[in-house]
Parts: structure tokens; C-alpha cells; sequence
């Protein structure tokens, strides 16, 4: 009973828990809100302070320097999405939608299904296994997405049954937590196959139906991992890294070369999400790298997709700097990996979600918190 | 002849080309070079000027700046290398080592084994196709290293034959350069297989060995193209940003988890080098982006394990600033992609290098400065 947090059945939590994202969360909405913030010099104003009082100029300087963050952050965006400025997007019909996901039967992907499912969108799960749904919105495909002929076979299969998908989100995700040499010839295959090859396979199935129509959205769950690895992650941090610039050749061609800048390219970077993949290991300090709840995933995807637009999703608050790590010497680099003991969180690691045939049923886990998993 | 270069037989230029390369290197051993600078205020002092004249107090201060930079660079090479302030590291045995290079017999790989061969070291060659060399330190083994059954049987006839390797070179790398929807299932396979796999399979291979020493040096080959994607090299890139992770993830395992920190790691980022691999690809802006020529890879290469320092190679110098992209806004980069062409830089692009038996042979191709292939 390490962890004295309250879960609800989903194994997300009843109450924010108290880490550093919380202050940030407040921090946005409050001293670093423009509007917020430009009730200072007002209020001072109001008080009868001098439009030269050093308060006031001060505080409105800090007002321009924040409003100047988040409209660079804004027009960046609005860039990106070739957005106007004075209008707003078309509103995003959910229920026209058609959204695979793979990896759907559990973790992220499954509350994904389950919450997209109650908004009356069609929902395709591509799993290895089934779907424990009564929602007639989900339709299950048993497919290994590791292969080409399994996924072109059961893509036929969706277009024909269901329709042409609208949104592909490539979730599914393995990890081995290996040393490089403790890792199989069948490990690395299973890791590449799952984590990467996939997202080919799928884009090859699924993208020519969303250029054609010019429009469309893909999603991919890349990890932390994929900016700075880890020992016992080889091969897990090598496939997350592979995704993240497969990312972003593909907003190229979807720009440049396909002509199709409608169809949206979401990249979520989470750090160690509170599911069964990597259930065995515990941050070392929550508080400043606090474990992400799949629910709040689930949200910023969804909020993606809803605004149709693309988007970087950093997850939490602490990946926003992982990308600052390569351009600092070795020695900060290998501070921060000192800090947060990254090279030992995975000493305690179980393999307990994507497990091979052979490699039969992982050994019963207990959770503090009563998530018992097998 | 849209070129007029002159080339040697390998086709590495005789003149050092004119471009920003050129200049960095001038500059470094002159207006930035400590030693330069410090001759600034000295000169001015010799010829009479006061310690408080504003030339001489600048000076110094620009000298305090560049020894600056300098000494943190230093430090942090000496620092990931647990070198000493005080002592220079024992000198490397060139003649004790046996340098295992995939990819050997073409390119950077071949000029690699040459010129180590030239110098007495073992070089052992994996490939698919033969190296043509009279050199008697060159061996010979066929391999694809894309698959670990080749690489097992191989590695093990290896370490009979002619002892267990102390350097691995992973150079073997093949693009395909078509359009996301293009790739063959085939292609991507194959891309991933040479270019990402084979390192996974090859340090399964001999890191054992290196281990039991605990000493060795692996050479990791990755491009810029890992650090930032562009159009028709989805999975070209997404497989060097793989390695560029694994580099990291292993550098990790090796200090903290093998206890093998004189295992040495060092990564080559290039940007396009003069070889058959993207030969028929031609830069837009040469002054700024200039096209690298094997020899000066394979100098770095040679003096990294000369020093038997772990390092981070960038070539040529703008590659220095690739990381820096992923923290600016989308236009930023954006841009930068615009003025560099780099989503139609690969429009020519013509697979010779690394053909599949079913591809056939590549049409024949004529380069302006008589270079030419098949």
C-alpha cells in the first residue's frame, strides 16, 4: 500500500493528484493568463496609480510578455492548420466519423474507444484480442497490426463492412524492458513489428481513402522515450523515436507533396501512463514527473481531434522539456537522468500486456491501490 | 556538368570546396580559437595600451567568452569519458584492433576499410556484395545484416577465424525514397532491416565479447536526416532516429547497467555525403549545405576512435543546428525546410545502392563530373 491515491473502477483518479501540473494548470489559468493578468495594471489604475507608477509599468510589460507567449503559440497553430484569424474552424461532426484505433482492447486505447463510442462514433478496435464492450458503436477486427498481410486483409474488410476510416489513431504499443543483450531476436521483431512497422502498414491501408477525400486525421502514440532513452528501452526508445520523426516526414507530405494540408497529424509524447504496459514501475518523484492517467490522454486527444487541428501533445507538464536535453552538455543530460534515476525505473519491470504465446501468462500482480492485473 | 569540381579517383575532391564549412574552419582556428584571441589584448598591451583601454578590456572579455565555450566543451568530452584534467589517456593500439564495418563494400564503409587496412588493423568487411581490395588485412565475410541468422553464423565464424572484434562500425544504410504510399511492403522491411535492426542484431554479436573486456567502440551511423524528416524518406529517417535513440539508450546501459563506461559509443550524424546512396540528389544551396565527402567521415571516424573519446560527430557544420529546429514554432522550421528545398530535394532521386535481386539493376547513370555507376 505504497500509494494512498483513490481510484475509480477505470483506474483513473477520483481527485487531482497534488504534483507539479496541478501548478501549472492554475499557474496557466491565473499569472500567466493574459487576461488575468492585465486586471493588474488595471486594478492599480482604477486605485489611482500614475500610468508611469513603476507598478504599473511593470505589470503591463508582464502582461505584454505574456500575451506575446501565447500569441506566438497561437499564430503558430493557427500556421500549422492553415487557420484564419477571424474565423473560427467548421465544427467537427462527430457522429460522420469513423475512427480506428489499434490497440483498442486495453490502456489508452480501449478508454479511447469507450469514450468516442459514447459519442456515437463508429469505433474500429484492431487488437490481438477482443474488446470487453456492450457498446454496438465498437466493432472488434482481430488483427496483429505487426503485419502487413493481417492489417491490408482486415482494412478491405473495415472499408467494405463499415466505410472509408476518417481518423487513424496508431496506438498500439509493446515494451519489452530488456537489456540489449537479455533482448530475443523475437523481442526486437515484436517491438519493431507492434511500436512502428504498424503505423506504415495502417497509413498504407487507410491514408489513400483520407487523400482522396483531402481530409482526415492521424494520431500517433509516441512516448518521452522517444526524445531521450533509457536503459532497459533499447529497442521500446529506438521504435517511439522512429515515430516521432516518421511524424513529421509525413506532415511533410501530406503538405508538400500530397497536397492534402486537411488531413491532421497529432503526435502525443506522454511520459509513463497509469496502464498495464508499464504498471511495474514507479516514478521517483512524482511530484515533478507524476504518472499520466489515461483519462487525461484520452482528453487531449479527443480535444485534438475536435478542433481539427495538429498538434504536438506533451504529457505532463515535464516532457514540454525533454527536447531542451540535446542541446545541453553530457554532463546536464546525465544530471537529469541522475535525478530522476531513469536507468534503474525499469529494474522492477514485468512484461504484462503484448506477451507472445510463447512466452505464456506474466506472474500474478498486486497494485496498492487494488488494480490487480492477471 | 552542372559541377565543375574536380574529384580523385574516389571521387573526394582534390581543393577543399569554397562553402561555410570552409569558413567555420578558418574562423575556428583564428577568431575563435583561444590562443588567437589571447594575442588580441597582449598585442595592444606591447604596444602601449592601458589595461583599462576599452580595446583591451573588450578583447579580454571576448577571450574569457571563447575559452568559454571552448572549456565546456572540453569538459564535457572529458566528463563522458571519465577522462582525466591532468593526464592524456593512454594511447589507442592500432594494431591490436579488429574493426568489424557493415556496409564495407561501397561508400564511406569501403573507404573506411581502406584506409584502416593502410594502417595494419584487422578490418573485417560484412556485406551482401564482395569489397574489391588487394589489401590482405581486409577481410571478407558475405552477410546481410538485416537478418539475425546471418549475423549469429557469421559473427561466431568471426570470432574463430580472426578474434573477437574491439570496434564495430554499424555504417550499412539503404534509402528507398519513395513517397510514403509508394513503399513496398518490401521496401520498408528492408529499410528497416540494413539500416535499423542490423545494429540491434551486430551488438548482440560482439558486444559480449567487448563486454568481458570491458573496452571496445561502436560506431553508430545516423544522419541528419534523424533529426529532422523530409518528404520521400518517411522511413529512411524514422529508422535513423531510431539509432540516434538506441545510441543513447545503449550509452546509458553501458555506463550505469554493464558497468562498462570505457566502452566507448560514438554517433555520426552527416548530412548527404558524396556516395551512390544519394548521388542523384543535388543540394539546393551547396555554400550553406554542402554535400560531405566520405574522406572527411571517414577522418572523424578515425580520429574519434584514434582518441578513443566517445563523441557526437556533425557534419557538415549547419548539422550542428538540426536538434535546435524541434524548439522553435512550426513556421520556423517550416521555413527552414522551404529554403533548403527539402521536401523536393529527393524529386531525382534514383535507387543504386543496396537494389533487392527483384529490382533489378538501376538505369544507368552519368554524373557531370564523370562519376558514374553501372
Amino acid at each position: 500500500m505504497q500509494e494512498a491515491e483513490e481510484y475509480t473502477a477505470d483506474g483513473s483518479p477520483i481527485f487531482d493528484s497534488l504534483d507539479i501540473d496541478l501548478f501549472v494548470k492554475v499557474f496557466a489559468n491565473t499569472a500567466f493568463s493574459p487576461f488575468f493578468v492585465m486586471l493588474i495594471p488595471t486594478f492599480y489604475i482604477f486605485q489611482g496609480a500614475k500610468l508611469t507608477d513603476p507598478i504599473v509599468v511593470g505589470s503591463a510589460i508582464y502582461y505584454v510578455f505574456v500575451s506575446l507567449f501565447w500569441l506566438v503559440k497561437w499564430v503558430s497553430r493557427l500556421y500549422s492548420n492553415q487557420g484564419s484569424l477571424f474565423y473560427a474552424p467548421r465544427p467537427f461532426e462527430w457522429s460522420d466519423q469513423i475512427v480506428v484505433i489499434t490497440g483498442g482492447s486495453s490502456g489508452v486505447g480501449e478508454l479511447l474507444a469507450n469514450t468516442l463510442a459514447v459519442k456515437s462514433v463508429s469505433v474500429v478496435v484492431l487488437d490481438v484480442k477482443p474488446i470487453q464492450t456492450q457498446n454496438y458503436n465498437i466493432a472488434y477486427y482481430k488483427c496483429d497490426v505487426s503485419k502487413w498481410e493481417e492489417v491490408e486483409a482486415v482494412s478491405k474488410k473495415i472499408i467494405e463492412e463499415i466505410g472509408q476510416p476518417t481518423v487513424l489513431v496508431n496506438n498500439a504499443g509493446v515494451a519489452q524492458g530488456k537489456l540489449i543483450l537479455d533482448l530475443l531476436p523475437e523481442d526486437i521483431q515484436q517491438t519493431f513489428g507492434v511500436n512502428m512497422l504498424a503505423h506504415f502498414w495502417t497509413l498504407k491501408a487507410f491514408l489513400p481513402g483520407m487523400i482522396a477525400k483531402k481530409r482526415g486525421h492521424i494520431v500517433t502514440m509516441a512516448s518521452v522515450m522517444g526524445i531521450q532513452g533509457a536503459a532497459q528501452l533499447t529497442d521500446y526508445s529506438a521504435s517511439k523515436a522512429a515515430l516521432i520523426n516518421l511524424h513529421r516526414s509525413l506532415r511533410s507530405e501530406l503538405d508538400k507533396r500530397y497536397q492534402c494540408p486537411a488531413i491532421r497529424t497529432t503526435l502525443v509524447c506522454p511520459g509513463q501512463i497509469h496502464t498495464a504496459l508499464f504498471a511495474t514501475v514507479r516514478s521517483s518523484y512524482p511530484f515533478f514527473f507524476p504518472t499520466v492517467h489515461p483519462i487525461d490522454v484520452v482528453k487531449r486527444i479527443i480535444q485534438a481531434l475536435d478542433e481539427t487541428h495538429s498538434q504536438t501533445i506533451y504529457l505532463p507538464f515535464y516532457a514540454h522539456f525533454m527536447p531542451v536535453l540535446h542541446l545541453l552538455p553530457d554532463f546536464v543530460s546525465d544530471l537529469a537522468s541522475w535525478i530522476t534515476n531513469a536507468d534503474f525505473a525499469m529494474k522492477k519491470f514485468v512484461k504484462l500486456s503484448g506477451r507472445r504465446p510463447e512466452e505464456g501468462d506474466a506472474p500474478p500482480q498486486e497494485f496498492g491501490n487494488g488494480y490487480k492485473i492477471n
